[in-house]
């Protein structure tokens, strides 16, 4: 079982969701839930997905980890499907299945012939609402998942440090808390938690069906009312909503050091605005921001000053952002020094880039680059119809609209050079940031040559 | 009307809480309310005091101020007492009155003449369950804590330093959430806010009756079961349960700049363990430990080599520690530099003291002199009968009991130079702490002579 929690890029590529409007066909059934059709006949597969618009930042106080978890217990049966059978059956139907937590949602996917989504939809219908969880179902899965944070968090000394960062990124909101849990607390919950999380939020007017493949709309129509359509609503369920942040006066700087660093790094993060229905400019200039200063590309602004000029003082440099976010997203950089760089030179020098950046303004043959590697993107996205489906999946659950999705390579394209950077006057502001230094204990003290 | 809401202390006076036991009587009425009377007959004059087990880390994520917000919405009436009647009544019966709140608990309090005391209670009796509030007064009073939030905070940087430190101190748990509350939360609170908070929490059985002055313990628990015996209380109203902290891996530093600072100075705040009931011992190692470093004396280590060598750093120095707390606490230092020192090389300075001390240890001269000070505040403390019932009343809403109360000043006592230097070793771990630097924008560069 491959079931991933996704953790924050920091290191990440950028992502674009394509427009393939063509090819969509969105409805929505009585009891709420809403579905996006993505037709791609090349081959007889289909991916079939539930996103569920609930993800670790609407856990209850305390109680971090758990929509992680219930993941995790949403494959231990119910009256007609036995523990483990939901992926085994999968499996021999030759498909292979899949879910995953974030902060803002929650989906489970299976890739499969077309001919099997019927069968698909019975099963996924059936966990809806009829999860069956014993209390050595829960105990099993919460060693699994205390162990898979061992694995993936407490042996990692940079995915530590990125929990320790975020919880001093946001002083408020509860992105500040990492989707697998703080470890002593996902260690203390219970069967009670997993099931009144279930029982509230894995409803079908809390969640979004994408299917994409080899299907019909019309066919698909029909088959989600046969099989979601008679399940029923939860009553009551609102808007979602977080608490926000309270102005940030004073830049957070942290600086950790471990044995176990492969690589020491400087990182710095800002609070940045998200993507928003219908107000998208501002993610989308800050999109190309982030292909500008740190792109993929031995020509981004980072790259040329720190790693290929005269004297480098990177091995590796990137600029990130994701805009898509249910509530406030962040942007940031990450400098990997050469070994005779100190992570003081070495985020002196990514300031100096910063400032000479924020002086000279958008180099317009780098601007034209990026707009045509943005456009590219989009077109090979097209090929991928399982990313198309995440697009829209992850969109839906993270306050877009199908239109925002499909508006998106279009306000891309629509970006000035002053909109970067008035996007970068906006979102570069200290007070917003968290400064990270990442260290072995004995890092050499280096001498700097004048 | 002079109701205060208490500022977490970083400049503060220790306090220190006295032995008492002959003159302390407690008892508990059927609802579950606790009640402790202390006498002191030098005067006709008695201090009534309503703690309530409910604080700003009691409040729901996205609510934080309800608690304060309630401690005013208190003073709006009852169906007997109208809008603002409470106080002028207290006033013209020649008393006083008042009320704060803080991170564990909130109190109300009258000073009056003994004669009067019937009425007092008849009245905090009254409004413990009875309180209505208009839209109109919640709407009023709304507007009066921003304000006061406007006065106390949002026009003094040094307050909204300690915020934002505080929001980074704590990675999880609610005390990194001002008690005053976010303005942008503060500002949001709702009459169903406040009497949702008030229905569950303002009951017999989660508050704690001191009367103290000249009363006989009799008459006043007669009084307490005549006015305080009928009312109902809470049912299923559980412990107090808050949200932990995850390991702290990383110090966190800010530094923040303000032109309407008046004095810069470094801060540095480490978690640290609290008084627990029948466990106060590290609690009072590292109340010595504070008075040692820098407690209210020119001979304290940092007062010495800061302040009155030969080339002084500093103009002010200070070591602080308030144990009292229902959950974790913090130990810190501050000082503020004389014209001609960098915060950087005052830092670097205290670091010096701090690593001198955990090599060399206690000086026993010094020790002596603390441990006498402390036994001489004590008794002291013994004339303050204010003080007295604010230490007993803080104490049983903070997770202690009379005992442990009448025990501190012994434990006090009983602690040795290798308690002190050990809670020392265990509390000054950089990775549990905030260090936070406050200067104006315009702060000279200064050239450091060798």
């Amino acid at each position: 079982m491959l079931r991933k929690l996704l953790i924050p890029i920091v290191l990440g590529v950028l992502s674009v969701s394509p427009a393939l409007a063509d090819k969509v066909t969105t409805f929505t059934l009585p009891n709420g839930l809403e579905a996006v059709v993505i037709e791609d006949h090349r081959a007889p597969v289909v991916t079939h997905m539930m996103w569920y618009k609930i993800g670790s930042a609407d856990e209850p106080r305390g109680k971090s980890g758990i929509a992680h978890f219930l993941e995790h217990l949403m494959f231990k049966g119910t009256k007609t499907v036995a523990p483990g059978a939901f992926s085994a059956t999968v499996e021999a139907q030759g498909g292979d299945d899949n879910a995953f937590t974030y902060y803002d949602y929650t989906a489970y996917f299976q890739r499969v012939a077309t001919d099997r989504l019927d069968l698909m939809m019975t099963m996924e219908a059936d966990r809806m609402r009829g999860l069956i969880l014993s209390e050595d179902n829960v105990t099993t899965e919460r060693a699994v998942i205390i162990e898979e944070r061992a694995q993936r968090t407490d042996s990692d000394p940079s995915a530590l440090f990125g929990e320790q960062r975020r919880a001093a990124q946001y002083l408020n909101h509860p992105y500040g808390t990492p989707v697998i849990g703080w470890k002593h607390e996902a260690e203390a919950l219970t069967r009670e938690d997993a099931l009144s999380f279930y029982r509230t939020y894995y409803a079908p007017n809390n969640a979004v069906l994408v299917v994409a493949g080899d299907v019909n709309p019309d066919e698909v129509r029909a088959m989600a009312e046969a099989h979601y359509g008679p399940i029923a609503p939860t009553p009551g369920l609102g808007e979602r909503h977080r608490v926000t942040e309270p102005p940030q006066l004073a830049e957070r700087r942290l600086a950790m050091t471990d044995p176990r660093v492969a690589q020491p790094y400087v990182i710095r993060s800002y609070l940045a605005p998200e993507r928003n229905a219908g107000a998208q400019e501002k993610a989308a200039a800050l999109t190309v921001l982030a292909e500008l200063l740190g792109g993929n590309s031995t020509t981004s602004l980072l790259a040329r000053a720190l790693q290929f000029g005269d004297a480098p003082k990177a091995i590796y440099t990137s600029a990130y952002y994701d805009g898509l976010s249910l509530d406030i997203s962040d942007f940031g950089f990450v400098a990997i020094p050469t070994p005779d760089t100190s992570l003081a030179d070495l985020e002196a020098a990514v300031d100096g880039v910063l400032a000479d950046f924020l002086k000279n303004g958008v180099d317009q043959t780098a601007f034209d680059r990026i707009k045509r590697q943005l456009r590219a993107d989009e077109i090979y996205a097209r090929d991928n119809v399982d990313g198309l489906a995440r697009d829209y999946g992850s969109a839906l659950t993270s306050g877009l609209t199908v239109a925002d999705v499909q508006a998106w390579p279009d306000i891309l394209q629509a970006v000035t050079p002053e909109d970067v950077l008035q996007a970068a006057r906006d979102v570069l502001n200290r007070n917003n940031a968290v400064t990270g230094w990442l260290e072995r204990p004995d890092a050499p003290k280096v001498e700097v040559t004048q």
